[in-house]
This record gives structure tokens, sequence and C-alpha cells, in this order.
């Protein structure tokens, strides 16, 4: 199509460009706020309901067993039956090993695994989520509170500051759900969780290495160079007999896994396989009486049900602000964890899950947790797939779970006295290797690698400083990028795809042509304060070097700048005024200014701000092709008018 | 043009959007870092030179002075002259004002006004911006290093804390803009710089009621609370006489800027006016003797130029952290106010001003005045709109006014001995009020709310707070801003514009149609990990709505969506996954997804993670009418699947 066509086309195609009509500003307030807030719109099905109808939805909201126990069926129980006990034999051993690893006394890994998961099935929305405690949270709550209190020292402190750690997690947690800021949680990226993650699960594996050589001191600090230092410091002190049982049991239980993910159908060895360890490990401790040859053991566990702990909670404690940032900390970390688990899993089964309404639910468990001797929980990943390939159908294999685990706490928490800390040790590091994703980075760096240097970030900290210190740096590394994002947009220049009237980016189409006299630029971001002095300086140096290129090459003038504003989602005033100079500047150099396709939000802020009259309406485009086919136009029937040099009269004026 | 046309398009119009080449990837960082940090490319002009003549363009880059010098005229000189003499009427009354607001001796404003101007001449690249001190500043050093050391207990130790923050707010601008950082600057909005200096000028304006009701005592907090309690508690301290003068000389310097801004020629009676308010007053108090009766004078002095004060500077102090702090706060709010003073004026006479190259500047010109007793200097906007105004040419119009202040400081200082201090009050009262931009703020509220919003909150922030805590607050939201432009990306849907092949947002454009089982969505934010989870969430209620809508009203099932990506910038894996997501999710319930228009960087990143061989390259179009060409042709051709309701029967599951 030539240029020709573009001046026969312009007089009948031009369409104006729409001002959205005036909104009060109450309800365009109040629109926003219902977007940034509720994005899910979660009072739509009150709607135009009789109130008794609106007291049972809500009920419902709050409680969603109300709403799918009435459904519940015979055949649905034999499902949450035997993924219950599947769930429990994991649940087990590992809530006793993530205790440790928070130095807290191993009967606390049984008691929450007990209450949670009873008051998640009530409230929680998610139908394969298998709640307990994660390696994450427990290490976390070891070194922020190790740091203030010594465990070993003074326990009943260490616990008292851990159960109020965890109240104001769930208070946390809770508070984050019901003011619905929910998407805080969005900006731990995924980038971020691999690599924190990884880092998390090395660290996790590094403090195993005290159970597995049977050391009985150990540096408190959690970086790499720390423990090696420690581990290798003592040598001497290392002792044979766990590490070869140790080793034994870590080869065990990777190769159950092994299997287990060669034939999904075989789920159950590797579930299993956390329980077998350990009574076969503490049969073997039993019968050789190898508690006195080196093996540390697991030693005697009190029986019965969770005691009540809510006096516990050490609000008077002058160690309070340390209780609070931990919980604060270990509750993002805990929630962002459980929700993406919620969610995943409620993708592969097609049913919806409320962010909002999730993290009330964890609020609730972990405050009632928090006052019957429980700490930290939340939805491992590893704990839920387990219950997920075991055919679960609701929340009631929690509940299973959790009369199991009660069953343990009455009756059986004598057959753990032999149980060696070794194979917890083993247990947690086969769960932990599972946690580095190294595939997952090698995706990161084949597609964005500022992902994956946000990732080794995350894991570099972790690692060599803190689990804290690693996540500041990639939270604050995943924010800079999005700052950059809006403070660097770039500016592309668009050109013709022969033979249409569509106009695209010619680094990206090749194959585009320039139209003479015109440079077409599209700017691919929202043009605010911090980004407006940028693209005042970048539009005019792309025009600046367009002028060089064409001077050099003898071709016409440049006549016209058309800005597609297609991308530019908002405008602010500096943005405005960045408009206003840019046309100020090219009305002295004697250049014509053409926009094509604001939004409406930019086009409502133009209008007001008086900028649509300055450029004139007759200057803004529906469409980049509008735009060119009048320039065109006037290429062709005014006479071409010389750039005024006033450029260069300024700039030779001294 | 009806469905027909478009199935008649669809085989010969359809183009492929093209993925970009792969760049290694060394290439590509270093583009992304050159475009970050050197978007105004600033070595262009050193390509192809030879080394002699690299230098000397170096040397002129770094010493502007060299490049303009040679070409200076007579005429040039007369100019600046006037303009020269002009601005040093203005900053001799002012500077001795405001080092008095700083708490610091009067004399300093002097100093300040000698030293700066002449390093800003050789080095800063504006030719209308008059070097020296602010009130905004001052302010802040009084206020910052105040709560530290008592000025009036301790005047050596106050006086080498604002040597020192002095040295560092230069130290920290020269920094800045070495490693090209100055986009920091951006980050303080124009909506933030209105409110903020609105709230200064009230506080410094509520300062001066000291100095206007003669008080001895007076209040070391800013925030109007505190000051009008200090001002009312001592009623019975207040002298007439004083409060007399103030408004006389008030009303008198109104009364001539009235008169300058409806007359632009008449600028001189506003320029001067400060310089005749102290003759006359000081003559009033010399012949009166009104000193004696409760009218406080400047009083003695000190005869001479500049003491060097490198001696002064106090590394080893144990404030040595506050006079950071104060420098490093003082120093962005005097960046922040001189590069856009230099910035506006040099768009006025169209010559380019490089940040990066004004920061350094400023930063040389802070740290040689710390050396040479002189505080924070910069370009305040009042001195230099006169100096634009009485037609100053070049830099040297501050040479004149340092040679001014230079001949003041040997010969004349005596003079001030009988200035009332009321006088100086009254000055600054009358430059503080030209300060609230109240008609800028009721610009902001009718272009854009938000922008007010952060207006206001600087401003009350800054009176009711401090100016920090304004200045905090107002940042804040200026981010918080921009992370919710990336949290909360706006879902249009899109219609067909009727007679074209165009789509355009259907509540901008009521008249659009919709195109009958179609659902044609446009995102207008870059996709990433801020902002995936609600997209998912967002997208799926479009669908949701849109089938129950459709249902509802018995028309065709919905079977295609297509997501329009022309304002999509950029995205990351975590968006990625979200599009995989949203993939799998539709073709669970029998939906078709297409996308139209991605970009390079999108095409790029969708290509490396498979998501194009997941979806299908012939369901990613150039355009949204291709992309609707094809869907409709698919609808006509092939027979319309009934939409299979997973969704249901995975719903009804429970």
């Amino acid at each position: 199509m030539g240029n020709a066509d573009y001046v026969n086309d312009t007089e009948n195609s031009t369409h104006r460009v729409a001002i959205p009509p005036p909104q009060p500003f109450l309800k365009s307030l109040n629109n926003a706020l219902k977007e940034t807030l509720f994005p899910d719109d979660p009072l739509r099905q009150f709607k135009n309901q009789p109130p008794a109808r609106k007291l049972v939805l809500f009920l419902q909201y709050i409680f969603p067993i109300l709403e799918w126990g009435p459904r519940y069926t015979f055949n649905f129980f034999k499902s949450d039956l035997i993924s219950g006990i599947t769930i429990a034999s994991l649940a087990i051993p590992q809530g006793i090993s993530y205790a440790k690893l928070a130095n807290l006394p191993p009967i606390l890994g049984l008691y929450s695994s007990f209450v949670p998961p009873l008051v998640y099935a009530i409230m929680g929305s998610s139908r394969d989520l298998a709640v307990g405690t994660v390696a994450v949270a427990s290490l976390l709550t070891a070194s922020m509170l190790g740091r203030e209190v010594n465990a070993s020292e003074n326990p009943a402190l260490y616990l008292h500051l851990a159960f109020t750690a965890t109240f104001f997690a769930g208070v946390f947690q809770a508070a984050l759900g019901i003011v619905r800021l929910g998407f805080i949680v969005d900006f731990l990226s995924h980038a971020t969780i691999v690599g924190f993650m990884a880092g998390a699960a090395t660290v996790v594996c590094l403090q195993q290495l005290k159970g597995m050589l049977g050391l009985d001191h150990f540096t408190h600090e959690t970086d790499v160079i720390s423990v090696l230092r420690s581990v290798f410091s003592q040598t001497h002190q290392w002792r044979w007999e766990s590490a070869v049982l140790g080793c034994c049991f870590l080869f065990y239980l990777l190769l159950a896994r092994f299997f287990s993910k060669r034939k999904p159908k075989l789920f159950w060895i590797s579930a299993m396989a956390p329980l077998t360890s350990v009574i076969l490990g503490s049969l073997l401790v039993y019968l050789t009486h190898a508690e006195k040859h080196g093996v540390q053991v697991v030693g005697h566990l009190k029986k019965g049900l969770n005691p009540p702990s809510i006096m516990d909670l050490a609000f008077g404690s002058s160690h309070l602000s340390t209780a609070i940032k931990t919980g604060i900390v270990t509750g993002v970390i805990a929630l962002a964890e459980g929700i993406a688990v919620g969610r995943s899993f409620a993708m592969f089964k097609n049913y919806h899950i409320d962010g909002n309404k999730e993290m009330i639910a964890f609020g609730m468990m972990n405050i009632v947790g928090s006052c019957t001797s429980c700490y930290l929980t939340t939805g491992p990943f590893s704990r839920s797939a387990v219950n997920f390939n075991a055919g679960c159908k609701t929340a009631v294999s929690n509940i299973v779970m959790a009369f199991a685990v009660m069953l343990t706490l009455l009756f059986l928490t004598p057959l753990f006295h032999y149980t060696p800390i070794v194979v917890l040790a083993s247990i947690i590091i086969a769960a932990m290797l599972g946690l580095i994703d190294y595939e997952a980075a090698i995706h990161l760096w084949q597609v964005d690698k500022f992902d994956f240097f946000v990732c080794i970030s995350a894991y570099v900290g972790v690692v060599f400083g803190s689990v804290e210190i690693g996540l500041v740096i990639a939270v604050a590394l995943s924010l800079l990028r999005v700052l950059l994002f809006v403070a660097r947009p770039r500016t592309l220049v668009l050109g013709n795809i022969p033979d249409t009237k569509i106009y695209r980016n010619v680094d990206q189409y090749p194959n585009t042509k320039n139209v003479p006299g015109v440079l077409i630029l599209e700017i691919d971001a929202p043009i605010y304060f911090a980004n407006s002095s940028y693209l005042r300086e970048r539009l005019s140096r792309w025009i600046d070097e367009e002028e060089d290129k064409l001077r050099s090459s003898g071709e016409s003038n440049l006549q016209y700048i058309i800005l597609d504003l297609s991308a530019v989602g908002n405008i602010d005033t500096s943005g405005i005024s960045m408009l206003q100079e840019l046309k100020q500047n090219m009305d002295r150099r004697g250049l014509k200014l053409a926009l094509a396709n604001p939004g409406a939000e930019v086009m409502k802020k133009l209008n007001k701000a008086k900028f649509v009259e300055t450029l004139g309406q007759e200057w803004i485009f529906l469409t980049v092709g509008e735009a060119v086919g009048a320039c065109n136009f006037m290429l062709h029937t005014c006479k071409p008018k010389p750039t005024t040099d006033e450029t260069e009269k300024w700039s030779n004026n001294v």
C-alpha cells in the first residue's frame, strides 16, 4: 500500500480518540479501592440474597467445612482415611525432627501435628493441604530466638518465646487476610522462593552434620563458613558409629524417593520410608544398646495430649520485640509456602482458593496452636504432595492425621525413646535435598537472567549470610527491578510492516520500513515522575539521532514525531509536564507532535491538564496508521516547511 | 465489515509474530546497563576523534567554561554585569537572613555567596542559575544539627558540624553524579516537591515569628503546634515596635512583588526591594536608636574575605554521623531544587543540561565551600528567576555577583551593624510566601487526585511533623504508587470499533461491539511476580463473569480468549507460569487461548520458556484483528464444540 492510499484514506477512516466521561471523585476512588483490595469481589455471592441465606453464606465463608460437610460421603471418607494415615506416618518423624531443628522439645512436633490440622480442617478452603511444621520456619525460629536466648541454658524462656512468636505470626497472618493485604506475599517472587528455599535447605543440611557426626558442641550461626569451621575444628569428636548409621538410612530414604519418583503409584514407599527408618533405627539401638556407644537418642517423651500454653505467652518479657520480629518473619515465610502449595493443588483440581481467606485460616490455626503448646505450622509442600498422591478428597485427611497423632501421643510416645537422632537427621537431609530445585534455577537462567540473579543472590545470602539477609537481599532486588522497569522504560522506534497499516518495533520486525519525514516512537511503561526526566532526555536523543542520520544521508527533513501511547497505562502530573515540554521543544525546532492511541486514563488526564487543547484534538489519533496517514497527507498537500534551525541558533548564541 | 470478510482475510493477511534473534548474554547485559546508567550517551561526542581533540573535549566536559569562554563577547558581558549586580543586591540580605535561619553567624551567608558562585561558574553548565543558600536547606540544617548540639551554647561545635555536613553533602552530590545515579533525584516527584516546599515555607514563616515579635526564647521544634504554643505562651514578651516595623516592610516587599508580577519589565523593583528594605531599616534604627527600644539588630559583622575552614571539618567528632545524615538529606533536597531550576531555564532557552554533570558541579561547589567557611549552597529558584529576567547570558553573572559580595565583605560589612532582624524576617517571609504554590496544588487536584494526596501528605507531614517526616511520607507514597501500578495492573475488555479491524477498550469507546464467542482482554502493565497472582485471579474472574453473562442471556458459548499483550512491556518467570496455568485452566474448560502482539522481550522469554510451543505458534497473532479473524474462521468452519463442563464436574466432586 503506497503513500497515495494513505492520503485517500485519511479523510474517511480517521476516528476520534474518546475522552471518557468524568466520574464523580468518590465513585472512582471507590472503584480504585475495590480493584486494589477486593480484586476477587468476594461479596459477589452475597448480592440479592435474603438475610437468612446471607448468614448461611457468611458462616460458610468463614468455615468452609459447613459448605462441603453436608455433601460428604462414605466414599470420600475411605480415600481420606488412607491419605490421612499416610501423612500421619510422615508427620510423626518429621515433627520430631523439625522440633529438634528449632531447638524445641521433640514432643512439640507431635503437638503441632494435632491441634492445627483440626483448626485448618474447619477453616481452610484447600482440599489437599496437609498441615504441619516446616524446616525453614523451624530453622528461622532457632536462629532468630537463639540470638537472644540460649535454648539449652534457659529452655523455659526459649519455649515461651517460641509460643509468643507463633502467636504473633498467627495474628500477623490473620491481620493480613482481614485487611486484605494478602498481595504482600506476592512480593516474594518465584525466583526469590527457589533461591531462598535452596539456601535454607543447604543450611538445614549443614546443621544436620551435628546429628550425623554425633557432635555435642555446635555453632549457633547458620552460615556455611561458621558451620564448617565448627565441624572441622572438632574432628576428634566425630563418632563413626553415628555417621555410618546415618549414611545407611540416608541411602535408604533417597532410594525410596528415587523409586517413588519413577513410578508415582509407589508414592507410599517414599511416604512410609521415614516411619520405617524410625522403627528400624529404634529397634537397632534398643537391641544393640548403641545409645551407650556414641549414638544419641531422642530420650524420654512425655505421654499425653497438648497441655495448654496460653499462660506461657510472654507478653511481659523483655524479649517481646524479638518474639514479634521472629513471628512476623516466620509468619510471612510460612504463609508464602502455604498459599503457594494450596494454590498449586487447587489449580490441578480446578477449584478456587481465596488467598486472603486462607491467610485468616492460617492465622487462626497458629493463634490456637500457640495456646495449645504448638509452634509455627503451615502447609508444607512435601506432606501436601503425599496427601494429594494418596488420593485425599477433603480436609478430612487432616482430621484423620490429627487422630493418628493423638493416639500416638496418648499411647505410643515411649516407643520413641530409643529413636536415634541420626535417623532424624537423615530424614531431614533427605527431605531437604528435594527442596534444592537446581532444575528451576537452570530454567530461570535460560528464560530470565535477572530472575536467576535474584535467585542466586537469595541463595548466597542465606548460605553465606543468614536466612534473613538472603531474604532481604532477594526482596530488595525484586523491588529494585520493578522500580527500574518504571524508571527506565524502553522507547521503541516503529516502522511500517509492508503492505499493511500495521506499525511495529523495527528491532523485532526487521522487514519494517521507515516512513519518510516521520519518526514513530512507542513508550512501553506508564509515564510517571520516576521516568519523566529520563523520557524527556531519551526522546530528545531519539529525535537528535534521527535528524543527524537524515542529515548525513541527505534525505528529507524530519517533520513529524508520532508517539504511540498504547502501552502507556497511566500518566501523572510530572509526565504531563514532560509532554508539554516536549511539545514546546518540538515547536521550537519546527517539528509537529502527534499522539496515537492514548488510553482512557491517559486521555482523561491530558484533557484535564488542557494538553489536548494545546496539542489540538486533531493531532490525537486512534492508531499509528491513521496518524501516519494524516502526516503523509500534510506532507504531500501542504508544501514542506524547512526545519527552522532554532536549536543551532541557540547553541551558537554563546 | 462482516464476519465473512474476516474469514476471507484470515488466510492471506496473517503475519507471523517475530521472535527476536538471541543475543549473547554479555552484549545484552551491556546494552541494559548502558540504557540504565548512560541514557544520554555522554561519550557519543568522543567517538572517532583524535586523542588531542579527546582531551580538549574531556576538559570542556568537566569545565564548561572552556567551551563557552573563548566565544564570550563584550555584549554578553554588559548583560551579565547588570544581572550580576541585580542578584548581588538580592544575595546580600537573603544570605544574612538564611544564615540566621540556620542558626549560623550571619556573615556565613555572605561568605556563601562568594566562593560557591565562582566554582559553579567554572564547572556548571547552566547559563541562568544563580548560586546561593536556600531557606529550606538552612532550616533543615538548623533542625537536624540543633537536635544534637545547641547553637547558642556551643556555637563553635555547631559551626564545625555545619561545615562538615556541607562537605558530606558535596561529596554525596558529586558521588551521585560520578556513579550516574542522578535519577535518584527523579524520585522526588513534582507533587512531592510542591507539597514539601509549601510545608517548608510555612514552617520557615512560623519560625520568623520569633524575629517579628522580637522574642528572646523560642522552641527548637519546627512543627506548627510547638511553635504556636511557644509564641502564645509568652504574649507578655511581644514587642509591638518590632511587629509594626516588620509588618510595614512585609507590606512593602509584597507590594513590590505584586507590581513586578504584573509587569515583568519591572522585575528590578522586586529584586531591589530587599536591599532597599535593609538600607531603610538600618537607617531608621541608626537614626532613632531603636535597638535600645526592643528592635533587635544584626550587630557586628567581621570585615574581610572567607577564612579557610578546612581544619574545622569535624571528622573526629562524636556527632559525625549526624553531620553525615544532615549532609545527605540537605544535599539531596538542594540537588533536587538546583537541578529542577537549571532544567527549567535550559528548556526556556532550548539548551541541554546534563543532570549528572550538574551534580558533580554542585558537589564540587559544596566541597570547596565547606573548606572556605561556606555552608550548603544550590541554585535557588527565586534568585535564578531574577537572574534570568535581568537578562543574564552566561555564568559570568555569578562571577559578577561574587565580586560584588567580595567588595561588600571587604568594605561594607560595618554598614549592616544596625540592620534590624525584623527586616530580615520580613524578607524571608516575603520570599517564602512565593513558595506556597497553591495554584499548583489545585492543578494537581484537578488532574490527578493521587498526586494531590501525595502533595498534601508532604505538606501535612512537614507542618505537623518535621521536614524529614514530610519528605519520607511523600517519597514512600510516591513509591507505593509505582508499586501499586505494577501490583494491580488494569485488565480491559476490548471490543470492535464498527467498520474497522480496530479493537479498543469498551469503557473508553462505548460504541464498540462484542465479537460473539470471543472475549478480548488487554493487560496494561508488565507481567511480574508482583502481579501474576492478581492477574491469574482477575483473568479467571473476567472469564467467569463473561460465561455467566452469556449463559444468563442464552447466547452462544464462550470459546476463545484473546489476550492483547501490546502494553505488556516485559514478563518474568512468575508471569510465564501464570500464563501456563491460565492455559491449563482454559484447556480444562474447553476454551482456546490466543495472544495478540507480544513485544520483543515478551516473545523472547515465552519462546525460551517453551510457552510458544505449548500454545502453538499459530495462536500468536500480530494484531487483535487477525486473532479475531482466525477465531471467527474456526467458529464458522469447524463445528462448535460444546464447552466440556469439567469445572462443574470438579466443583460437584465433593
